[in-house]
């Protein structure tokens, strides 16, 4: 059972973030509110994300598990404004699901779930946190895109680094310790990773925002961070990619 | 003869109409203004337009017919900007058609009319009129291209609806009768009509003028609505798509 | 040697301009400032440029050559905002050239000049010299582009012209002297030129910058502009194009 309105930027926001990483997703719902794990086709990315019955307009909900298509939630989200209401239902005795906002209606089969599985999402334990204003990331990642396909992040006690290089080309964006907004490294750590998986990651996140990077050597990195105005928070995994001489 | 002024967004309005029915027409000139009237290649669609010399600034024409590239005037007009006046004039010893604005004349070849008939424009009496926002249309129609590549918009005493629905997709904008301008219906009343030609119609057409509909059931529709703050009107009509089980 | 700091919106222009006529080129520095020579590939346009050191924030330089690689300063300026200030210079022990905007490094290979002479400037005496306003001749290439391929530039003593025909569409742009900022004419004089190379120096010439054409019959058009609010020069060449019956 699902009975909720929400408004469209929140939803828009939630169908950006995860679009990054698949199409198609299982939304585990409770009383408490939504909760969705996905993996990428190449298993290279991960997103947890949950949104808090909080983050809605009204939340009427089960335990219950229901397939989505975002990229029809997306297409449906074109017709809205910010700022409008969506009303969501889950329309039982049709298996569909129903988007309605202001006088449009939109109805869509829901996915059969049997073969969405929860990927269990590994807990790390990490050597350096640090947390840094989305806009940094945003134009460390464009500064990149200029000259490679990869990107390394290192960080270590002195701050924070996105650093690219190919042939005689390199660009690197520096963030010192005092233009982070926290940091907390004992050691020089390194990773390098596939920029157009770390772009599109970022992509879905506002200047502004404040996200946390949890980084090692050659390990995978996490990204935390909120969305829904506190009301729903976000968890990327991205693999490293294993540098070969 | 001709010899004309009118402000260029006039001029715009009427080639992004027409044009969304034909590239090239021919203009009946009358000493009242002009009028053309054309069908589109696959004799689906029909626009019938009226320009009375109230919307001009000047106007000065003698009856006679000028065989028109509307793809020729749009390039001409991207030369001026909203507000500025374009001279026109039929240069009858070149054959030519003389566009000015500002410090630019264009000539162009007039089309020969010999072949462009005038189809005649069927009276219908069709059993539904209503009245509705031009946005209204807009975000249907948006709506359904989401879906389908067909539309089926129905009327009766309650209101009016558009929908599209394609394997187990569906969308529908409804309105119901307080949110139409106008409504007179005796009964209710479906057709089925091709998604793109009906987008190309009312994607000429600016949200808040207001559209007059006449629907009936498998029937043409015709669609009324002004322009030239009230010194121009418009008719479509659009031929139904016939539903085969 | 080379430490400057300039503001981005200049380097930017410097970048446009020349980046019509070629990708690659020298840049000629001195205590002065700096001073670029190029002919693009096919020898029918020629640039010569110069930035005096005024134009910058900072600027300490001795003679050298740099060869540079336009595209990648391109993408480089797209990381900073207008306003902001560009850190240039030459890593010698490196060859390459860092630029710095923000927290953001970039390193570029310099090329090698030894191929890259400085093409000389013919010192032309042309009949007709007049002044015009960039947003002129911005309007006639485009309503020249809606026709045809080439450009007839014409002037006298009553006036220029910008005119383009092709089978029976012509366009016109007439600039009667009292339009022009400055005109001297003894003759009528009257140039072809291929509009593509014409509208690509045009491109980087910003609306409201008075721009200085010398012209002749069936001889090259000279176009003499200022920008970096006078600090810097722009000189552009375009050969005719000779017409044949």
């Amino acid at each position: 059972m699902l009975h909720a309105e929400i408004k469209s930027d929140i939803l828009r926001d939630l169908v950006d973030i995860v679009g990054t990483i698949v199409d198609e997703v299982k939304l585990n719902l409770s009383e408490e509110g939504l909760n969705l794990k996905a993996v990428d086709p190449a298993h290279v990315a991960m997103v947890d994300l949950r949104l808090s019955k909080d983050a809605f307009e009204s939340y009427q909900a089960d335990d219950s598990e229901l397939g989505i298509n975002l990229n029809k939630i997306d297409q449906f989200l074109k017709l809205s404004s910010s700022g409008e209401v969506v009303k969501i239902e889950h329309v039982e005795d049709e298996n569909r699901l129903l988007l309605e906002v202001d006088n449009v209606t939109q109805k869509m089969p829901l996915l059969d779930t049997a073969g969405m599985t929860d990927p269990s999402v590994p807990q790390l334990d990490l050597p350096v946190s640090l947390t840094v204003d989305g806009k940094h990331l945003l134009k460390g990642v464009k500064a990149s895109q200029n000259i490679s396909d990869h990107i390394a992040l290192s960080a270590g006690p002195d701050g924070f680094e996105i650093f690219s290089e190919e042939d005689e080309d390199m660009v690197r964006l520096n963030l010192p310790k005092d233009l982070l907004k926290q940091l907390s490294a004992s050691e020089e750590v390194s990773s390098l990773f596939a920029l157009d998986y770390f772009s599109g990651m970022i992509k879905s996140v506002s200047s502004g925002v404040p996200i946390k990077i949890d980084l090692g050597s050659d390990y995978p990195v996490v990204l935390d961070f909120e969305f829904a105005q506190g009301h729903g928070s976000v968890k990327f995994l991205l693999a490293p990619r294993i540098e070969t001489a």
